[in-house]
């Protein structure tokens, strides 16, 4: 059996699967609504393609702990991006782009106020919530052809969390 | 002095304007992730037009109370989508499309959990943070064009709150 341990979740750290969105991660603060407001601006590449950007909202519920990784996915055509409405931390899994790699999963702690966006074509678990059942925004592609395709691992691999 | 007093903010009050993005007015709910996500889906019309979808972070300090409506905006080009972060509810103004005119100034308390999507064209004010400075998640579009004019209110209005 595999075990992963999560690591911090950083810009810097997450910078080849994609965006951390966070307001400390902004390139570029406006000033706007006459100085009512701080827009930190372009916080993920949002991807479509020939699609259009989707909003919704998944309502996920914990896996039991060890938690067992068993299937990965990948959007080919768009990114997706989740952003924690329930004020929890989550887990995140990823394995980067091109061909499943077991050797490529990292595991990252999310923090409460953290979202993250996978870049298009970047493997990934479905987003973990932890302990209680946890909604998170979801800004996602609409449009034609397959745009989620699994794989499922042949070894058994938890997270240490 | 003109009074506007908040109405409750529902799906069916505000389809004028745009729409409510929360979990409960969802037309489709899909069940993901081999049974442990539910997807509550496509709750907003994102357009962008020609443009591409942008990710940003606002933060909003509250007016003092009671507090005033001075300025109205619109986005002609896209549509704009604000989602709470900060756990708190917040005002939402908005006039509709078309031509600016007082008579038409309606006044939304968005509880919490409710986000809302201003359609292309909507007039509307800036997200109006209560008590505390808020964040919300905002979905706008990026791209050439003039996508905001403002027109400064010529009599005194505030809200009753």
């Amino acid at each position: 059996m595999k075990t992963l341990k999560p690591e911090p979740l950083t810009q810097e750290a997450f910078a080849p699967y994609g965006e951390v969105i966070e307001a400390a991660n902004a390139r570029e603060v406006r000033t706007i609504n006459h100085g009512n407001t701080r827009r930190f601006h372009d916080l993920a590449g949002v991807e479509v393609g020939e699609g259009r950007a989707l909003v919704s909202i998944f309502r996920s519920t914990p896996l039991p702990r060890p938690i067992p990784l068993k299937v990965m996915e990948v959007h080919p055509l768009g990114s997706q991006a989740f952003i924690p409405l329930s004020g929890r931390p989550y887990l995140v899994v990823v394995a980067g782009p091109g061909e499943f790699q077991v050797k490529n999963l990292r595991v990252f702690l999310a923090g409460p106020q953290q979202g993250v966006n996978y870049h298009q074509g970047c493997w990934h678990h479905y987003s973990l919530a932890l302990d209680e059942v946890s909604d998170f925004l979801v800004i996602d592609r609409d449009g034609p052809g397959d745009n989620c395709l699994e794989v499922f691992l042949d070894e058994e691999i938890v997270i240490d969390y």
